[in-house]
């Protein structure tokens, strides 16, 4: 078997065996494959596409690429959770407790993040203390006593996912279906989940821009859990304005914390009880989303979901005492409320925007060495459908540079648009299961 | 301007401008572009194509991104020949001083060859102490004195071409049309010359395989061409057998020479002509396609040719007793020949494996650095349409080494397709200008 072969059999658009896939990427992880012979064949998948049986071959080669991490201990419905991005995302902080109050594992690896804000380990690491980088054996330990953790990625998981990735970014290849559906899945399939629902976000601040191509993703990551044996749902859900109202990452730590205390934003508690309700019937703890909703709701109400969050922040050597009470979070030292110059609805928050200037302000890192601030970031007052008076405060900016609070104060003004129609948007777009 | 956004143009089927195909050679040749992002870009052109403009504007830029020579000196009609290459085409070494005879100036700078043998610059070094390495001025010099010189490609020709093409083989981009007629013609515009006439070869020894792809290069040729205000005019020949009968760099030498005295293998003969006829139209010595052919012949018949390649040879230090004496050329030590097992009319002698066997034999490079072995090759006795009895002679094996010249043998006897049926084939398919 040879590479060149391999990349004239996709350039001439035919469809690749599976052990060719796993030549590549066998070979291009021990980096005996040269990167412009990857990029050439990576440009020839995006232009040529692949089937669902090529996409699923790649996932599982990419997944078995390094380590896999064995949740076996745990059962056989271990359930994870997985966005595909966006901006004032805190799902995972608020499901993770809530999922485990229901007496259902949650064994949770979460990623760093690059652009707009930090991943979901560096927000919980705004809680002084609380450490995510522990061993395999204690996280599952961890787990197997209180039914829950999360730390951050420390296996090497996917190293070929990784590679393909970088390089993606450097070739105009990173909207490709397959290649995003087969990057997420390998990783969730090293992570050692065998349910999986993911949240495809759609719209200005998600890598789907339209319901079309959020359907597309989602139906090849079905049908890629299909053919790889790991039971998949995909909860299409809007991203063109942030989540919730904090963006940043204590500021959102804060926002799933009062969550979790029952202060739901009405976006946030859709997303969070949509996809809940479904990692729930794939636990095999209840066939009825309604029923699983209600459960979830339940469990926020009765203070179990909190209790749980509690215990798992100890757990890791969190101070729970910023759970108690979120005024011990240290604070930006420039906090600025934007006021409205126009009278009228919000029509448009664009999440990206927004996203940029959070990461602006330092909340996201653009390199990956880069360290993030936890403190700065926005926090919007109105959202889409909201109305507005003129002088009427529209968002509060969290920094600890004034240039750039102004900076990020002008901006803002320019992406909040205002307009005479009210609009009212769909929170959650589609279910494809 | 950003190589990133270059790909993503070209990765969705658009047409590039001007300045972003200069800025890719220009920053490419530089190494400020990485080979993968060149590689996924040459993908995308792969599949999606270049308009003429575009791929003239490519042409033009690999022109220019290193040497140019300047033969203005020379007037404005200097005629340059090309072939696509082939097996057994020693055309060059007989149209240069045939072309000379008739008073047109021929400054030829010809390639060394990778493959199946040497290419022109080898083949006339067979002749002992002829020089193809002397220095620009003293090239063109020669022309103004005796109007002919034939040396190797000693400048810096088109650098992004050679990068480009080392990268295409690595990545399965060979065979595309707009980057073929790119890299031909950005070598003719680069070494001077502002008429071109093309022998573009089709069949088994050749690039193009089938016609239709022959006219197809030979139009985008003649577009690139026009665009760049070079006249240019393709003669597409047949190459599914090798040209005239040999192949191997002094065999070739010889029968170039043997040509010069007057006697012509028909298909040779008949290539000759008509590039020579159009060289000669293009120099504007002449619009009559026919009468051009005359003339060409007439300076074979009463000798001029032969003596203006005397004086070529002399002119550059090589021995012309060779040429008097073509038995003073050193042969290979094992002459084996090799006679027919079956008796019919030759149907098939594939050019691309006689050329493998040449190769195999010593008389080609498998990689650039390789040393060639001038004495050996194969020496066809039968062609395509020609009778052959039982025992009769196929070919005549020139080697150097025992155990190749048997591995040759069968080989050869193998790749003669005998059969009943009487074939002949064209041995000009088609004029496109």
């Amino acid at each position: 078997m040879n590479i060149i072969d391999i990349i004239a059999k996709k350039r001439d658009s035919k469809e690749l065996e599976t052990e060719e896939i796993n030549y590549f990427i066998a070979e291009y992880t021990k980096n005996r494959i040269e990167d412009y012979q990857a990029a050439a064949l990576i440009m020839a998948i995006y232009i040529n596409g692949m089937t669902y049986r090529e996409t699923k071959d790649l996932t599982m080669a990419m997944a078995n690429s390094g380590d896999i991490l064995d949740l076996s201990e745990l059962g056989t419905n271990v359930v994870d959770k997985h966005s595909t991005g966006g901006v004032g995302d805190k799902v995972t902080i608020i499901l993770a407790p809530l999922i485990a109050s229901l007496d259902i594992p949650v064994a949770k690896m979460s990623g760093r993040g690059l652009g707009f804000t930090g991943g979901t380990a560096d927000k919980i690491e705004s809680i002084p203390g609380y450490n995510t980088e522990i061993s395999e054996k204690e996280f599952i330990n961890n787990v197997k006593n209180i039914g829950i953790s999360l730390i951050t990625q420390t296996l090497n998981l996917a190293p070929a996912d990784k590679k393909i990735y970088a390089l993606r970014d450097t070739i105009a290849c990173t909207e490709s279906i397959p290649l995003i559906a087969s990057s997420i899945m390998s990783k969730k399939i090293a992570s050692g989940a065998n349910k999986i629902v993911l949240d495809v976000t759609c719209g200005f601040g998600a890598f789907m821009k339209n319901i079309n191509d959020a359907r597309e993703l989602s139906k090849t990551m079905i049908e890629i859990g299909k053919l790889a044996n790991r039971e998949t749902v995909c909860v299409i859900t809007n991203m063109n304005e942030p989540l919730g109202f904090a963006v940043g990452n204590s500021l959102e730590i804060i926002e799933a914390i009062e969550f979790l205390k029952g202060n739901m934003p009405e976006d946030l508690k859709q997303v969070v009880l949509e996809l809940g309700a479904y990692m729930v019937k794939l636990a095999g703890k209840g066939e009825n989303i309604n029923e699983n909703k209600e459960k979830l709701l339940g469990n926020i109400e009765n203070g179990k979901a909190y209790n749980k969050f509690i215990e798992l922040v100890q757990n890791q050597g969190g101070d729970i005492e910023y759970v108690r009470d979120i005024n011990k979070f240290k604070k930006a030292e420039i906090i600025r409320e934007v006021k409205s110059t126009n009278e009228g609805f919000v029509q448009e928050i664009n999440a990206e925007e927004i996203g940029k200037l959070s990461c602006e302000l330092g909340a996201g890192r653009k390199t990956k060495n880069d360290k993030i601030d936890l403190q700065v970031g926005i926090v919007l007052n109105k959202k889409i459908g909201d109305f507005v008076s003129k002088g009427e405060k529209l968002a509060t900016i969290y920094a600890n540079d004034i240039e750039k609070a102004l900076e990020t104060e002008t901006k803002l003004l320019a992406i909040y648009k205002i307009g005479k129609d009210e609009i009212k948007e769909k929170t959650i777009l589609d279910i494809i299961e």
